[in-house]
């Protein structure tokens, strides 16, 4: 089935103990889409402005993503994150500048050719801006969506809106307990589901995933990983991987979302192990699946 | 095949958001046997003084411990710990009172009965005392050990010794850092094996456990636990499940030790739904297989 992701791309610096990487290609949606790219040919809807280089489309080319939805606006300015990994601990990040740019601006338009997307996947951005994007989509079959911390903070209520009207919420572990109050995440996932989706996915980082769903419980730790050179756009691997098996199997039964969780876990775990798109430029659909068994087998009881 | 432990039985208070437990029953040598129990009928060798309480002897004869290795010392004082948990993390806590009582004395003596133990974990206590205890069983056929920060800090050079004669190390993440110096945990269980061990259990508390081990790799998450009332023994109870499980099949094995994880993670799990040994008094053998079999279920891909 279809698979739509509306979130952003920018342009990366990133400092980490493993070296720097300047000016590289960075934002939700190329992790998600690229992430996605291995089970399904995912589309997107975003805007980046003139600046944007010729090599970062060809990437989406790389990677196959349909991007009639992909907005170049002249005289705009593409976002940029710059952003340093702590010496002592690669999970921890500063800031060290943002510009908005472009995502200050009027939302992309959605192409006519997209409005019959079955799975949509709302990455960060404003709730307000969630729910418009979510009506474009009358014939969705299953949504999900992720907030950050300024949203949960900020614009507290329209982001509960967004939640009443989606089937799944991709949250980490700070942001769930910001938003729920429960320090206890088995808690705070009782919470998002009491608010009316069906299930709520906790991602922990290094430490893995829950998900609580109307049908039981998904646990999973993350992989292993020995080599870590730059943890951005795990997240949203991970959920690009998690949405992108579904799409493919075309279902949201308990046992395909579990097997879409270890999915994204294993492209994640990739992800992480070059800067920007390094490691997934490489990536083969026969090294995830060498890595899922392996990993299967890890936690195999049996 | 007989498991024996050597380790402290205390008497705690203990603080938490649910409560106080004055002056109850504590210490791995507790916590470990009781878990052990509902595989198989541990031993253990350990000292206290004449002030601690009939009824806590009768807590092991309830668990069907082997006592014989159980000395009770007239003249001295028990090892007694007073701590308190955080109102907003409670899996951090505080030391507020610690009397070492008869862990400052001669070590008790291991009862002849002992001598063909073949299944051993050496909980907590200084390297000089686990290195003098490991050599009264000689026909130990997997021997496990436990750590803290106090000894990695303070007696570094004997505990390597410790750990270059054992089969395992279970030691948490903490601690694992700050005995191999990497933060990244999948290198410090590779630093442990690379000083002997066929295994390194590095347990993550609300986060799971992971192992490395000559022939592969475990990872496993923590039962996805929605009351949480005491985390002490925690540790100790998920040692004494693992080891418990492992004596009685008798069998070491990577599949062996990996159920062994997940049945230690479900006893750890039980044990924190209430202060002190309260919820073990009631547990039973079949509530701990249900749990297991629901916790397979929430890892389950295939």
């Amino acid at each position: 089935m279809s698979l739509i992701v509306t979130g952003a791309v920018g342009i990366d610096t990133i400092e980490s103990p493993a070296g720097k990487a300047d000016e590289v290609i960075g934002g939700s949606g190329i992790y998600f889409t690229a992430a996605a790219s291995y089970f399904t040919t995912p589309r997107i809807v975003t805007a980046v402005g003139d600046d944007f280089p010729d090599e970062f489309v060809a990437l989406f080319d790389h990677f196959k993503v349909d991007t009639a939805g992909l907005e170049r606006r002249a005289g705009s300015k593409t976002f940029r994150w710059h952003g340093k990994y702590h010496d002592d601990n690669i999970n921890e990040r500063d800031t060290l500048g943002l510009e908005l740019g472009i995502l200050l601006e009027a939302l992309p338009p959605v192409p006519e050719s997209y409005a019959d997307s079955e799975f949509v996947f709302l990455a960060v951005t404003a709730p307000e801006n969630q729910l418009a994007l979510l009506d474009k989509f009358p014939k969705r079959k299953l949504v999900v969506m992720d907030t950050i911390d300024l949203y949960i903070i900020q614009m507290r209520e329209r982001l509960l809106d967004v939640i009443s009207r989606v089937d799944g919420v991709i949250i980490n572990d700070h942001e769930a307990k910001l938003l729920t109050g429960e320090s206890n995440m088995v808690l705070a996932a009782d919470w998002i589901c009491d608010r009316g989706p069906a299930f709520a996915i906790i991602k922990k980082g290094e430490h893995g995933v829950i998900m609580k769903h109307r049908d039981g419980w998904a646990a999973l730790p993350a992989y292993p990983a020995d080599k870590v050179v730059d943890p951005t756009g795990a997240g949203d691997s991970f959920a690009g991987g998690f949405m992108g098996y579904l799409a493919s199997v075309g279902d949201t039964s308990l046992t395909s979302l579990r097997r879409g969780l270890a999915y994204g876990t294993m492209i994640a775990s990739f992800n992480i192990e070059d800067f920007s798109l390094g490691r997934m430029k490489t990536l083969t659909r026969d090294e995830i699946d060498r890595r899922y068994a392996a990993f299967a087998k890890m936690m195999e009881l049996g």
